[in-house]
Parts: structure tokens; sequence; C-alpha cells
């Protein structure tokens, strides 16, 4: 079947998304190593909000409460009033960041907009995906932009229920492998992975998987025309 | 025009909202207490609520923060890390909350769902609004959910516009007048106010306005016949 619905990730597909957060997560690390040795931090950080993100849900709020919650419990009470402070300044910094696209992504959506209904699949912050969608100024490319809080086989399930379409014709593309790619080749769509060199671990599949791949979003209307 | 599509607002209109965010204010107060005079905690705070709007958006997450930041701003620092893990976990609580359905719901909401095509159009957390829909037991009679970042205007125009139909034939009722109801009147529509005894401070108009007005939900059926 030819495919006619293709659907795009936003945070590091279309634009930047965790070289700002690993930033901010150095930072972070720097603040809380005034009071402790500097080796758990990441794991720890890491560990607080897996455990948050089924309560908080994903996105800059999440990871700013978490952020002040390890420092917390990490430095067992002594960061410091200014410190967290700061680091409600780190979450709002993380906020206010401009949006930087990703190679190819400003020729290649309106390409891919001509030729199919184009939807943007994201999840986050409502409010902060949208203000990157309308900072993007890719809004207009795109048929439906579907704000989830969390990318599973029932998200994509909804979507392409919604459309009415045969799921043999819905493709998406995105970095994640647990998010963009996996649940929609199990709804019986088509996953294309186009990684990032930074990847939250969280996004990231304990085991390699063999899945369509490109190397960036300008090689994916060729290997959408082939499947 | 006979109204044919019928939207709710959820929290405190459906369901309990304002009455734990004000128990947890009691608490935050109670908590800097031990530090500053107690006079300007709920102003302070509802200004750093009002400015954090814009960036952080509504809801549990949001709020925490700004409980976080008034606690450091209004202390001079002097809040201690233990007392702001305790404004986390009230965060928390609030996110754990169980959902209570306020009077007439569970019955009024079949019934209209029977009547007219039925929207929940609410605010706040996406992940958190969806929890509340699920607890609810009511999200089979709706036809259709929308958590928005804003209710103004551009949604409620966007939301009538992806329906299809003239903005005469829809109503929605809720107990924010600036949010559930004024909006909607703007766009053409038929807003019906449920007023709530608790009212966050953000959801009040400065001045009185004439709309039509319902005690309880239960009374919505007969007014929407008479429109």
């Amino acid at each position: 079947m030819t495919i006619e619905v293709v659907a795009l990730d936003g945070d590091d597909t279309l634009w930047h998304s965790e070289v700002a957060f690993k930033a901010v997560q150095e930072r972070f690390a720097d603040l809380v190593a005034a009071h402790v040795d500097v080796d758990a931090i990441a794991d720890e950080l890491l560990s607080v909000e897996r455990t948050n993100l089924e309560r908080f849900g994903y996105g800059v709020k999440s990871f700013t409460i978490s952020m002040i919650e390890t420092a917390i419990s990490i430095t067992d009470g002594a960061v410091t009033a200014g410190e967290v402070h700061e680091i409600i300044e780190l979450g709002k910094w993380l906020l206010d960041h401009p949006i930087e696209l990703l190679a190819d992504v400003a020729d290649t959506v309106p390409a891919l907009a001509e030729r199919y209904h184009l939807l943007l699949i994201t999840k986050g912050d409502l409010l902060h995906q949208e203000t990157k969608v309308a900072a993007s100024g890719l809004a207009d490319h795109f048929d439906g932009v579907h704000i989830v809080s969390e990318k599973n086989t029932a998200t994509y399930g909804a979507v392409i229920d919604q459309l009415g379409v045969d799921p043999a014709v819905f493709a998406m593309a995105g970095n994640s492998l647990p998010s963009d790619v996996l649940p929609v080749i199990e709804v019986g769509g088509h996953g294309v992975h186009i990684p990032h060199d930074l990847e939250w671990e969280v996004e990231q599949t304990a085991e390699a998987v063999e899945v369509p791949t490109v190397e960036r979003l300008g090689e994916l209307p060729d290997l959408l025309a082939e499947l």
C-alpha cells in the first residue's frame, strides 16, 4: 500500500531539544557538586525523573521539579534556597530557549506536506509544545498537530482511527525508538527512525532493534516512496 | 437556532478542584509563616502565579513551581530544603487527589449526551487532566475531549470550526466567566455560567457581568432547551 499519512515527531526530529536539556543538566551537576561528590548525580536525577514521569508526565516543568527533588535528596537537604532558585531559572531558560530547526527540516517539511496528509505528533508540556510549534514557522504545513501525554500503541491507534485510514498507509518518523517507531510498527503502521546524536536515556531501547532508518529528514521522502 | 453542541468545563464544573488547591495553599501559608508574617503570602503567591502563567501555563506543576519560588522570595531565602521538599509533596498530593463529582453531574452528563453532541473542554496539565477525565467515569459520554492550554476566543473558534457548525448552535457551560463563558459569547456561541463557591482569583472578572446562569448542572438541560 502507498503511504498516505506521514506523521513527524517534534523534539530532536524537527528542532533541537536534548542539547539544551544536557546543557542545563551540566549546570545542575555543577551546582549540586558544591555539596556532594559528582559521580552519582546524573543517575540519581534520571531515577527521580523516571519515578515522576507517571505522575508529572513529560516536559520542562516535570524536569525542573525532578531537579529540585534530586538536589534536596542528593545533598541531604544542604542545597540552599538560592540554589533551588537557580534550578527554577534553569527551567525557565529551557522554556524560553529559541527554536533551532535540524538539518533539511525547512525544505523537507513543505515537500512532505505537498505529497502527504502531514501530522505532527509530539509530547511534553502542552503550552511549551504549542509555543515551539508556533515558533518553528512550520505550523501551516501540518494538517494536524497532536500534543499527547504519551506515545504508545493506544495513542497511535487513536490517531489512525480518527483519520479512518488503514494503518498500512500511516508512517511516523522520529528520533525515539520506543516513542516514535516501535509502537507505530506494533499497530500496523510504518515507523522510521531518524537517530539523534544526543538521546535521553528514557527514549532508548535496552536492545538494538532493526527498523527502517534514515540519517536525516531529507532522506525520508525517498524512503517513504519505497515503502 | 436550536442548540446542537454542548461543551462542559471540567475543574469545578464537573468535579471539585479549587477546594484541594485552597487546602494546599493553607498548608503552604503555614509553612512559610514559620519564617515571615503571614499577611502578604496569598497575594505574593497569586502575583508569582500570574507572572508564571504565560511561560508555565495552568496546572499543578506550574502551581508547585510558583509555590517554591514564592517561598524563596518571601522568606528571603530562609525557607529550608526540607520545606521545599514538603511543597513538592503538596504538589504530588494535588495530582493524586481523588476525583469527586459535583452535584447532579453523574445524572446530567449522560442525559446531555443523549440529546447533544457533547464535548469536554478543559485546561491544565495534559496528563493530569487526562487522568481526571478517566477517573471521573464520564469519558464515554463525551463525543470529544479537548485539553487546551488557554480558553479564549481562538480556542473556541477552532473547536467550532472543526465541528463545521454555526456558532449559534454551540453552548459552553462552566464555572469561570473569563474562561468558560465570555469568550464563547464573543465568538457567537452561548455561554452559561455555573458559579462555584470557591473561585481562583485568576478566573474572576473585575466587574459583574450579566450572563445566562444556573446554580447547578442539573438546571442546565432546561436552560439549554430555552435558548
